[in-house]
């Protein structure tokens, strides 16, 4: 079989593939064996193993449409982004990134590192794990990803390239419409709202006119602040974890974006652990999360500060009172994006299973936590200056949620 | 002469070039005559007239390097910029720019209409003429070109292609500059402060720390904000002017920035001219060009927010407030922009010829006036909210330095 033509590939194929393109990076004479582990929402991920060795790769192939929905017709582009960002990605933030080692332009693949001795973060905390280096990990990845392409650190033409280089309408129209629109917009044919919500939902956030009027106001500021180069998509599905690992993978939402997007998603999707834990009532765990946010928002600031310090020489950024009012800025999208993101994953097309596995009313409790939060973030969102800020409101509405209902 | 390999060309050569490229737009068997008009500091202007029929063309052609500094290298990619703008304003904003026929990739050169019989405003301005439409077309070219590039209107993913499209790094550097940087930091090489008002500027510019985290603001705002296609330049030098007709020129400047960028360097720059006729006594134009600023800022205002009822469909952009917020931001970026570039014109590399063809202390006084209203545009820019806060201003800074000075 040739592979001089796009297909979308099966297992056999993806193994052919493999043996055919990468056969040099196996034992000779060993056979390769594949299987398909993907289960996000975009691509095909194929695990080549050697039989013998037990070596394997990840051969990640992006479809022509989107496996959650066939409305979204995508660019194999963000393959060719995704790879670049993942070279990039590994010279600012090394060793929080899977190795890379080739791009495939016809069949749109990428050959990279299997962390399949790592866990996607997600499942880990739903599994009740700690990663005593998690909020080190990620934001030295932040921080580092993030000023590091700002133009307040790079010569601004060459900013400018890069910009042009990484502009990707197509996944940023997911976005702008799942995160952006389609939540706050009764958007009948893709929301997707508990059945115990819905009223809720419907006087709180859909006929809130302070809320549509902010979340507008986002929209645009997504659209068109080109800050940094941002992940655009770093939930806790988009993280590989071992005891004493974080790797951040898929990052072909990237683009010129505000700095607080991948910063609120962050945060926003270890809220989501905390009302599983909660429900659960694995009260260590809890705290443990509860602990991890406050430091994972406070170290960014703390490294952010530090990096500026070490990094920015642009005349005009040195000038006394822009370093904290560019930090200011960021942490108001932070929030801002944290409360979109929770609303966006309990109202909206894509849901995430640290609700989704909840039932009856204690997942209409998580979910009310997350969207009386979600509202104070955003409408509020100038206010939240460090990690106790983001703590305090999830605790202060999980407080009234108790209340209100007599628990 | 072969035209196959790049040069920069002298009269003779353009003229040569005209006949063996553009034969065919002049009565056949007659002479062209050529002569260089520009007065630029970016390109060369060839006039090219057919000796009997007087027909004329203009061939604007990029040198390597700008004219008023071989400091900044310019890639000629200005010119399919330029061209392309061209195109598109007319289409846009139809009869309010000159028609373009031609491009040429390798002589770096388009083919435009001749507006000889227009005159540049700023001249004009300076010998006391009035134009009764302009409020009217500079509105309309304003509103069109920018409101209709915005994602307001567009569909997301086209308004991107064209950010792209538009990137222009190296005309933005010089605005980066120029505009933002050097006037505000003490740049000795380029900076050119009227001796004057050297200890005034180093008190109340170089010194001010709350002018310089705001200028700093500004520039970020200006390099990541990609909000709509800025013409970039449009002071009135870019603008051809007769009785009943407006023609805005060179758009080499243009990228996808601050809506307020176009409309602040308008109303800078008639303050410009007003300073102008004030030290001149003419007392009657003075009062034309009080009436057109004011009118100029709330007929934008008008049409803007008719041309927003019209076009946006945007679901996000129509929730109510949205408008409002919008515009706001619009008339807070033009209030900064227009004290900025009172600054840099007095205090940067590029003067204006209303201000340096004063001389001693009526200079001294026109400097000031723009300098001390600059001032409270850029740190009070969230309060212009229409034509006649603008007027105030100057108003205001003239009374003042009459009072401060026992005038």
């Amino acid at each position: 079989m040739k592979f001089d033509t796009y297909f979308t590939m099966n297992e056999d194929q993806a193994a052919q593939y493999a043996s055919q393109k990468f056969g040099h990076m196996f034992e000779p004479g060993h056979r390769v064996t594949c299987k398909e582990i993907g289960d996000g929402n975009l691509n095909y991920i194929f695990r080549i193993t050697d039989e013998v060795s037990s070596f394997s790769i990840i051969i990640k192939q992006s479809g022509p449409v989107a496996r959650i929905s066939d409305e979204f017709k995508l660019s194999p582009d963000r393959n060719r982004i995704e790879y670049e960002i993942l070279k990039l990605e590994e010279t600012l933030a090394p060793g929080l990134v899977p190795k890379v080692y080739a791009y495939d332009p016809i069949m749109n693949c990428t050959v990279m590192d299997d962390l399949s001795d790592h866990q996607i973060m997600r499942k880990a905390l739903m599994e009740f794990k700690t990663f005593p280096k998690f909020a080190h990990d990620i934001s030295d990845f932040m921080v580092n990803t993030l000023l590091l392409t700002t133009d307040v650190v790079l010569e601004h033409k060459h900013k400018k390239e890069l910009v042009k280089n990484f502009i990707n309408p197509q996944l940023c129209e997911i976005t702008e419409d799942l995160v952006y629109t389609e939540p706050f917009n009764d958007y009948k044919q893709r929301n997707d709202v508990f059945e115990l919500n819905r009223a809720w939902v419907k006087e709180h956030i859909y006929d809130s006119r302070p809320l549509n009027l902010e979340t507008a106001k986002l929209k645009f500021e997504f659209m068109n602040h080109a800050q940094a180069l941002v992940h655009g998509d770093l939930h806790t599905g988009s993280i590989f974890v071992k005891e004493d690992s974080t790797k951040v993978i898929d990052p072909e939402f990237a683009f010129f974006g505000p700095i607080g997007y991948d910063v609120g998603n962050v945060v926003a999707n270890l809220i989501f652990a905390w009302v599983h834990s909660d429900a659960h009532q694995r009260l260590e765990h809890k705290k443990w999360l509860e602990d991890t946010l406050v430091e994972t928002v406070d170290l960014f600031i703390e490294k952010f500060q530090k990096a500026w310090d070490r990094n920015v020489s642009e005349v005009s950024a040195k000038t006394p009172g822009f370093k904290e009012y560019y930090l200011q800025m960021i942490m108001r999208d932070t929030a801002g994006v944290t409360g979109l993101e929770l609303c966006r994953r309990i109202i909206g097309l894509a849901h995430v299973k640290d609700i989704t596995s909840l039932k009856g009313k204690v997942r209409m409790r998580a979910e009310r936590i997350c969207l009386t939060s979600a509202i104070r973030y955003i409408l509020d969102r100038e206010k939240y200056m460090c990690g106790t800020d983001f703590l305090e409101t999830v605790i202060a509405c999980e407080s009234e949620f108790a209340r209100e209902n007599d628990e």
